[in-house]
């Protein structure tokens, strides 16, 4: 460690240490006395052979230092008299004197503290599809097979509606499978469902307006909608899909609705074709958007999945939302929009102000997975899984005396408890004894009914009876 | 084509058309004349067999199409009488009487027709890196590589604030080279820059809060702002970067300034030491946070790459964002957001509103480049092919008199053009003759300077003295 001499001030420490070029330690300590009031405007600085010579060094790191010091306006060159400190930058050096308040308006969201069943490990995460060998190894390959591809085009800023060719196997899925009435140049690729309702409800609404959210709901899309700042309406849903007719007592005219019609989160609810219907008229007459997040119902075990709410509409005011995280894996990122034609350059002027285009690698290789018919095989498959994780967990539940709602679709079943159990305190305790579950009370705002949520998504047939007596232990 | 017998209404067409199993036709037909009102309710549906037996079709499809009729809530099921189709759907049919209102706010953001100068192509599209073969290469196969490692582990939802590994490499690089101060629990990995601005906007300001953006400046960051609500008030740049005392004059007390003091956008300017220190005690007195973009400053020419504003600030009021896109390719969607240790809570709890965790996979890609020494090769090369480029565009404007500005730093440089010059008129103009030149003035809201903004990044030496020709010609 070698010191500038004291008769040229500042005292700079300089020496060999690690990953600090010679340079970068003497430009940081000139800048910190200049800043420190240590060295005064107007004040010479030694030439650089001079400091070279002094502190033993070789005058190139002193001259890099010295240029760098002046293009950032720290020194500044006389000719013919040297370096001298810029005027104005110290006394009272105010950047180096911390405090100052910072304001901060209320956070948009409230922040709460991480629940602590969150901490859980074990069966029953919800929401957590299973991702098995077979799904991983044909991923892999058709990644890398992309990868190998990856040219210096597709390198560069892509489409900002997403990947024509992925919006063009989706198109074709979606009409097939889903009933969704749409065509490629309607599809918006986005990196989740999380994505597409923050998206949706900041296009759709002006802060201020209300809209009707499920009770108990989704709190992703309840939170989506309080960002947008809109006024969030809790509406009840019961055996048949939200109420609507409680929604338009409560507030008849909103700007839009949430709803889960294919497979309600978390009741696991189907929307009955007259709610659908009475929910369109309403829509109709008020004038409001409808949100569908149709997020998991794929995965039907008593008919075909059930058909969209948006290829029922005629008006065009359903804006239908998927994502693949479910159906295939969570790190994908990525999930769609359909936006109704009219509506698309007001989607996209916002979907570039909140961010730019989708990665396209992830959309080619996904591209690659539904046309070449993997995608189909999959879900076949997966339908055969969770079938029968599901049918072992029910009869599992059932020998326990235990029944569950809610599990003709998707991946996870309600467990209703009496009312008034803390169901989080047990989703709490089960996650101290390697479960993972939920408490359906935390899908409330207001008068909560009590529950556990149990996803079998992820949960092995082989660990599901252990991992019930556990669950029926605690109970 | 068959016909389902008249007698047993509707009349459903069915037949083997390409794509569409018999089951989803019958479906389909059935639901739609219910939705009609051809079928009303009450009325009673032929027996499977029966219809089976007319359309001289399997009876199979037939069940399937009923059992889904009944699930989704169509039909009705009575014990040994049959099927009906249920009350309430029909009479009038509101979802089939196509029309309504559909309310919508003002646009978030105004929507324009795409300006005629972005349809070009040819050189000196702005904010344009070269990705060149060997860094198409080493990328594909770093990339390959993980796509083999993937497990299933990884295909799961990650950390929402980014890949630990990545964040770590990347604290290394940002304290090392752009002198910012921060640890990995700082940092948060997004899709890019503009992710990182309408994040940051969103947490820090309240709808009707005012900031200060630069003028002229990135549109990007501009709508950012707006999108959250906030007033934006332009304060003006001069040679010395922003002009804090004009800022002062216009609006002292606001929430928020955006600024590029690395490298302007677009002036190419650089932010002196005083102008930073008045920057840091201006926001100190009005409690105003800092949004610090730092877009390019990595290639740099004459000099190491400037210290960051960040790095200057004892009180953490700076909110530094960075990007990948330009410095390496812009298909990697990965960007980053310094933040200040206390406020790390509410800027997660908006990132999961907006958006989920970010894809894992090219995050980890990305750790590898880093940690292997990719990175700062990359750099070093690109200093080096950039700085050429820089050379040529610049020699060659200067042969046919013409000066540029805001040449010191990143990939592009600045044009001026007498004052009235129709600078849009101008670039309209060039894109229909093979050059992408961006107008100066579209990046004014108010009265603003005429020129043209060359970006080089893109642009190979070979092509540049003719394109320069071109260009001459066209002024």
């Amino acid at each position: 460690m070698k010191r500038a001499p004291g008769g040229l001030a500042p005292i700079v420490a300089v020496g060999r240490r690690a990953g600090t070029p010679l340079h970068r330690q003497l430009y940081a300590g000139y800048r910190d006395a200049i800043l420190d009031g240590r060295l005064e405007a107007g004040q010479r600085l030694p030439s650089t052979r001079a400091l070279a010579g002094e502190l033993g060094i070789s005058r190139m790191p002193v001259v890099l230092a010295f240029e760098q010091l002046l293009a950032e306006g720290y020194i500044e060159s006389r000719v013919g008299s040297g370096s001298f400190v810029s005027p104005g930058l110290a006394a009272p050096p105010p950047a180096r004197s911390p405090g100052g308040t910072r304001r901060l308006p209320p956070p948009p969201l409230p922040i709460a503290s991480s629940e602590p069943w969150l901490a859980g490990s074990g069966p029953f995460r919800i929401i957590q599809p299973a991702v098995d060998a077979r799904l991983a190894r044909t991923w892999a390959t058709l990644l890398a097979r992309r990868a190998r591809l990856s040219s210096m085009r597709q390198m560069m800023y892509g489409d900002p509606m997403g990947l024509p060719s992925l919006r063009e196997a989706l198109a074709d899925y979606l009409r097939t499978a889903r009933s969704v009435r749409c065509t490629p140049d309607q599809l918006m690729i986005v990196s989740g469902s999380q994505q597409a309702l923050a998206l949706s409800a900041r296009t759709l609404l002006a802060p201020g307006d209300a809209a009707w959210m499920e009770e108990p709901g989704f709190s992703g899309a309840r939170d989506a909608l309080a960002l947008a700042g809109a006024r969030v309406i809790s509406v009840p849903v019961d055996a048949d899909g939200l109420d609507v007719g409680a929604g338009i007592s409560r507030a008849p005219s909103v700007r839009a609705a949430y709803v889960t019609p294919s497979h309600q989160y978390p009741l696991g609810t189907i929307m009955t074709a007259q709610r659908r219907l009475q929910l369109l008229e309403w829509a109709r007459r008020a004038g409001a958007w409808i949100l569908e997040d149709d997020y998991d119902s794929e995965y039907r075990y008593d008919n075909q999945p059930i058909a969209s709410l948006q290829g029922l509409d005629p008006d065009r005011r359903v804006i239908y939302i998927g994502t693949f995280s479910k159906v295939l894996f969570p790190a994908l990122r990525v999930g769609y929009l359909v936006i109704p034609h009219d509506l698309v350059p007001r989607f996209r002027r916002v979907r570039e102000a909140l961010d730019n285009s989708p990665a396209p690698l992830y959309q080619a290789v996904l591209a690659d997975f539904l046309r070449d018919g993997h995608f189909a095989r999959h879900l076949r498959r997966m339908r055969a899984v969770y079938a029968e994780r599901r049918a072992v967990l029910v009869r599992a539940l059932a020998a326990a005396g235990l029944r569950v709602s809610g599990d003709r679709a998707g991946m996870h079943v309600v467990l209703e408890l009496p009312r008034g159990t803390r169901d989080r305190e047990l989703a709490t305790r089960a996650a101290q004894h390697g479960l993972w579950v939920a408490p359906l009370s935390a899908c409330y705002t207001g008068r909560s009914r009590s529950g556990l949520l149990l996803g079998y998504g992820s949960a092995r047939v082989q660990d599901i009876p252990d991992a019930v007596r556990r669950l029926v232990t605690l109970l």
